[in-house]
């Protein structure tokens, strides 16, 4: 074939698979979304709608990688975690971080008018995206807890310089001196004593992030010859929940635990016709 | 900072800055897109609109992307060349390779109902990216070449077979066996002889594919205080033009030489506020 | 500096630093040893002051860089792991890879006349080496269970092979040609059957390879003021024994633990003079 | 066979072939070489035994790999350059750091005593290795003149010091002093004015340091039948010559060239069996 004279050039291609049995985990983060949000006029400090379109974006991307077991989510930021033993793609680094990052974006652009209904999208927005390999499901954990609490804590900034901004009529730069160096503690007080906000009474959106998990349950389902048998449904849920302590975790054995995790996933792989 | 605790998990991230002084291509491709076209009714072997929608795309992202010398794409697939000593993103391949494929989705998302005002997009569509390093020129070149006659190997084949199938009511399968082992000749034959198809007259964009490339001509302007003087304007151009031979090129040395390449250039620099 | 001129190639070296918080093994392998054995008349199928030599060069290297917790070598070929939190040289793959395989070709060279007190080395040996990242103490351990298990299945083989060979006059190819295919139990019968050799009783560096670990053990020392303290003292000991099981590692938590796996380790930290 | 089991294991390698067609240059250094040379009594600044220890390992290195064209080396370093194309362990880079490092290392091991006649060697040294890619001709170029500048500056400094040490009586650190801001004119004044070095004296080795390339010749040898033809005799030399100029390089087109390069070498793919 003529071609054959060119095609030398695939041996300039890498290899890049990732190491087996480590966590591999795609964060995807929204480029230039500074002027991205002033532009589309997103409420501050948390728009709501924003939120609620990055976690239908995550949830198209995680309905169509089985593989991923759970994402979190806040700002414009997403995180996407493939089980250990996963083999999507060789676990080709470019494969899962560029697939990952197109869906989202895809799904972004997609559903955009589903949220925002009044404001036009007016230039398509980017994200960019990296894969990182975590060895331990400790070292993972403490991955979604450097994410969650990085989200508390910005939150916690941002509402209390909205708060002052937006209501006290302070300016922005003023608004940055005077939460230069100030504590939690002094935070609250801000809001509280100035504001009548209490932080605590704000929305879980907010405080926590987004979490998108599979949830699995039995149901009854009439098989062909119209006998009611048992299969596994798997829904996907998105919380707001604190995923730093152990009760997460230990209520969903599953997402650490591998495929094997379980009963219940045992039978799913008897029924996965339902699935 | 509470998070401090948890930033350890940072040192898992991995420097992947590429190679400097060599040429970074990256390719994305449609996946899934045998499903993707049917569902949307695409036209065979070539739909006009669907190329020129993956052309829109591709105009964005070199748009957006200063760096980027020249695109090339055919079918669903797209190839993006940035400069030899770019140093954008650092040269780091995720980064590079995540963002474009990202720019490249959400404009094709955002610019669907142009190119397609009577098919509703159904789904959310995604590529995938890779990033590769070409060490010279020749080599380049090459690549390029192989993309392009690999656009013409495929449309060649895909002409003759849709009009055995499209106009000959003949089977897919019968199709393909009687295509199975046949020289270019043979297909000239069958589509001339049996469907009065004179490849030669085929649309350049179906048998040469599409080539982004900036075009920068000198335009009089007039300065604030009204004197016109000489400025650089910078054009993108979508061509379907042959990239195989050395006209091409040789009527454009300041893709392969850089920034420097042209005097014309040297100009440009000294006047960055047209462009 | 007229240096700095061309100091812009440093630029082109990569940064090749491995995966945080994973066991890091380096095995070096003999290269061309087939020849190099019959060139300097090595004892088939075992030369046990060649195998000695091997464990002198590994004793050599694991006293010169600390983070290793253990080595395993038969034949021709040695592992080493560095701890699963050594900072050595930053984790840079090359570096510790060739610093190591250059300790240990020049401890190998260096030593050969104690070894082979009669035989003149004739020239240069060599070796290569790789280092590859376990993410897991189990599948650390199960590396260490695939060299041992090598070593068994191949010393089986070549002492069977070998006694045919020297003893039974049969020639190297037919001797081949008769074990094909056979089991450890057919093997077994071979060496007993017809040279009454019970493998069972073949030396242990033979069958079982060696290990190079440290032992730490408390021993009274005087401090400056003549008062009788305790101390912990570092020898490196090469031992033949089974480390597929859980025996020897249960008996060591240290290698699998980390520096803090044990009290006796805690106290190490204080009294780091004597180590 | 009962190893499969673990033999899962090998998964966790990684592909580390280099990109085609960039020159690969692997440069070894002395580790700790500044306790070595006092241990065993180098001369300083420069000890000739050690430089030429050095070239001879460097020529075994060479001789034993066909795909080096070239090495450069000084002090306690040495580069190594593959051929562009070379397809030597298919481009793995630790295949080819760890082997050429463990060559030389036992080259230098093996060779002392020829050297070094009356010091016996203390304990085995040791050498780091690193291989990094230059994508082109220039850059190897610059990489080389880098590393004859460095031997230049380091060596001028060196020459300086040490007279101002050994015949000046001065301290180390008041040598040290003095020099610190000095410019070259300013060594050389020192040199000659209090010592009467007349730098541009010193011996070629110190200055410029040591190449190891190819040479071919045509010689005429007896065919079987007695007749004789010609055939190409390759022999290794060492020279201490300038190679930051054009000279050296236009007068070995072989080098840069590739094995195709001048007829000479056409004629030496006829003629293997002498080479």
């Amino acid at each position: 074939m003529a071609n054959s004279k060119y095609e030398y050039v695939r041996n300039f291609e890498s290899d890049d698979r990732l190491l087996p049995s480590t966590w591999l985990v795609v964060r995807i983060d929204g480029q230039g979304f500074t002027q991205f949000t002033a532009r589309h006029d997103f409420a501050k400090p948390n728009d709501v709608r924003a939120l609620q379109l990055m976690n239908r974006a995550a949830v198209t991307v995680v309905d169509s990688m089985r593989d991923l077991v759970i994402a979190y989510g806040q700002s414009d930021e997403y995180s996407f975690v493939f089980a250990k033993d996963t083999k999507a793609f060789e676990r080709r680094a470019s494969k899962l971080a560029t697939l990952l990052v197109s869906k989202f974006t895809a799904a972004y652009v997609f559903y955009w008018s589903e949220y925002f209904p009044q404001t036009r999208l007016q230039a398509p927005p980017a994200f960019d995206a990296r894969v990182v390999m975590y060895p331990s499901d400790r070292i993972l954990r403490d991955y979604m807890c450097w994410r969650q609490v990085d989200c508390h804590i910005n939150n916690m900034y941002n509402t209390c310089f909205w708060a002052l901004v937006n209501n006290g009529s302070v300016s922005r730069k003023d608004a940055e001196k005077r939460l230069k160096g100030t504590l939690a503690k002094d935070k609250h007080e801000i809001m509280f004593g100035e504001f009548g906000i209490n932080y605590n009474n704000e929305e879980e959106i907010f405080k926590k992030g987004s979490v998108v998990v599979r949830r699995r349950e039995l149901v009854d389902v009439a098989d062909p010859s119209g006998a009611i048998i048992q299969r596994i449904k798997v829904t996907l849920e998105t919380l707001h929940c604190d995923i730093v302590g152990d009760a997460f975790w230990d209520a969903r054995p599953e997402i650490l635990g591998g495929k094997h995790a379980c009963a219940l996933n045992q039978q799913e792989h008897a029924s996965s016709t339902l699935e």
